[in-house]
């Protein structure tokens, strides 16, 4: 017996054939009672149908469901598209006996194909006889596009005597950058929270995790975080320590979750931190860490586990961010190759090549300009990611 | 006997042993006259020595010579790598009986390594030995990094009635993007023109080629284009007719290259142009493709030929452009494949499939917005691609 549960909560996960081979391609999470809601979407403008419908009912503050499906992304449909969104929301109400307005529904997969509603509305039934408490796992198979493995992610907390549960499962591989990407992520929690602090929470937690990590710098149209707080474990976040106890669990389990979609990203061998110190302002810090992160060469470099250092100078030449290069310093982990501005020679070099045969390591880069600083997580840029990314709708 | 000559003007290129095999990787450009000067350097804040010097060289508007090693950029080598620079240009103007500051230097390969000037010093001698009126072929070798092939171009006009001729060789590769990249690009006339104007063309040229090139969105710490002019065929600009076919002559020759540069980029199998119209300002257009024509998922779509449209309408809505997704059209070649930002079905699929098996075809994205427009040449991302640059430096 799981005993990884939020009390109140049930998942699951079908096959309703959307994608091949009988893989689960159909998900649902369900409160049983009313529960609060915060949500974040992506800022791309080109929004997937299951993204503009939710950004209605989210207003509400309150839900009950998710449905979601993997295998198509219902965007760039239309309107047709946007009355299969609904259509999809229908089915799992109807199948719930819950409303319409408290269901909300997400798809990823390809872009610009209709989606196939008739399979979905005929598999709702079956996915909801499927609900459990410990069905967590099958909804995140369910959500898996070029995933590797399900990304699932539990946390235990306390408020007062009482403890809550924080449950959450995402799915990433390709499209990951800053400000979202095709990445979902569905939690859910049994505490008692405020629903004005839940999306405080919830802000915060995405923006230290989903939006400081990189795949490959495309970021999708149907990028998604949904978290609902049922309050069945009677725990009641009655204090500012309360709140900031579930802050700051949310935000390391959505931490855990961000760093996993990398490791997991498509073709991904090598994940980097990229960190950027000696800045005048944090903008600035972060601007230089998302051109490193984004570059190349770069991140061909790390693939051919190469400390070609010149590489990660020359993209923070071209940031945008007035910079003296004569001041730069440069680690790869606690390996120094560069000072002010110069190569720190053939032993560094060969200290450095040990460090890039991590599987994961540090890139700092000081610019010797002021106290800011940002972090970043990146992956190398890999054979296997253009294999994955050449070949995806064949 | 080659007739592609601008009088006046010599060439050569011999091996210093900077590159493995006995590749030619010392060049050199000579003026048998004083010759006036405009050029173009890298916005990289990240510059290499050569370039560091020639900023300061170039201030007087006029040059005799340009010395140019493959195999090592010279950059992030500090003051010593700036007493290289300065040293390698006084083995060339040693060995021409020339004053050092009308001798220009440029570098280009691996950043961060010491310069080995004394095999430049000692090869110098022999590089001037070797200079000809036909030797613009052996200085093509001579600057190439992981070109596959030597690039040199040749146009012949007419100021008044006398002919003159523009003779230009350059190298690409890699680090190639708008604002220039690891390309080098070295330009002769033998036509008489007024220095301000020469610059005017050169910019007004090298912004329609070079800076609209992009193979994989790095920029260099090296990039220099330089055009000398000594007016030895006695041909002169004297009219504004004049003036304009001089510079549109440039600007076909440096789009040549440019369009060259991309084809042999590293790993290019296919070179797409992106055109984005019907936006509401210039910037914006540009703002567009750039982010388009840099998406890793639109470039792998192209490598594995796939019409996979809904990745460059997701670029497009990320690109910071306000935009409005049911406007959008999209076209592979004349195939409309997106109508009113919903996809025009299977059919469009089929004919799309074919377009994109073709060496090299045109995106073009209508935002339908307004009139303006912008276009970019980029390729698409392939296994060479991340082959090439994960071994470079080994």
């Amino acid at each position: 017996m799981n005993t990884e549960q939020c009390l109140g909560f049930k998942a699951a996960g079908v096959h309703a054939g959307l994608k091949k081979e009988g893989e689960l391609d159909l998900g649902l999470i369900y409160s049983e009672t009313p529960a609060v809601l915060a949500a974040v979407f992506t800022r791309n403008q080109v929004q997937a149908a299951p993204v503009v419908l939710d950004r209605q009912r989210v207003a509400s503050g309150r839900s009950r469901a998710v449905i979601v499906n993997s295998g198509n992304a219902n965007c760039c449909t239309g309107n047709r598209g946007l009355q299969d969104a609904e259509r999809m929301g229908a089915a799992a109400a109807g199948a719930l006996g819950i409303a319409e307005s408290d269901v909300l529904v997400a798809s990823t997969g390809v872009i610009g194909q209709p989606l196939p509603v008739e399979k979905i509305e005929a598999a709702a039934p079956v996915l909801v006889e499927h609900l459990a408490a410990d069905g967590f796992d099958h909804l995140a198979r369910a959500i898996m596009t070029t995933d590797t493995e399900p990304k699932q992610v539990f946390r235990a907390g306390r408020a007062g005597d009482r403890p809550y549960h924080i449950m959450a499962v995402a799915k990433g591989a390709g499209m990951i950058r800053p400000d979202m990407a095709t990445m979902l992520c569905f939690a859910c929690t049994d505490a008692e929270v405020p629903q004005a602090f839940l999306g405080q929470a919830l802000r915060r937690a995405v923006d230290a995790s989903f939006n400081r990590i990189s795949i490959d710098g495309d970021t999708s149209t149907n990028d998604t975080v949904i978290l609902m707080a049922n309050g069945q474990s009677g725990a009641r976040l009655a204090t500012a320590a309360d709140e900031e106890h579930f802050a700051a669990l949310l935000e390391d389990m959505l931490l855990e979750l961000a760093r996993w979609i990398v490791r997991d990203g498509e073709g991904v061998n090598k994940t980097v931190e990229i960190r950027v110190q000696g800045a005048r302002t944090p903008a600035e810090a972060l601007q230089v860490a998302d051109t490193i992160a984004h570059s190349p060469l770069v991140k061909t470099a790390f693939f051919g586990q190469d400390a070609n250092w010149g590489r990660i100078l020359a993209a923070a030449g071209r940031a945008g961010v007035a910079l003296d290069p004569d001041r730069l310093a440069l680690y790869f982990d606690d390996v120094q190759m560069v000072a002010a501005g110069v190569g720190c020679g053939p032993e560094a070099e060969a200290r450095a090549t040990a460090v890039l045969k991590r599987p994961t390591f540090a890139v700092t880069l000081d610019l010797n300009l002021g106290t800011a600083t940002a972090r970043l997580l990146t992956c190398d840029f890999s054979l296997d990611y253009v294999r994955i990314n050449a070949d995806y709708r064949t």
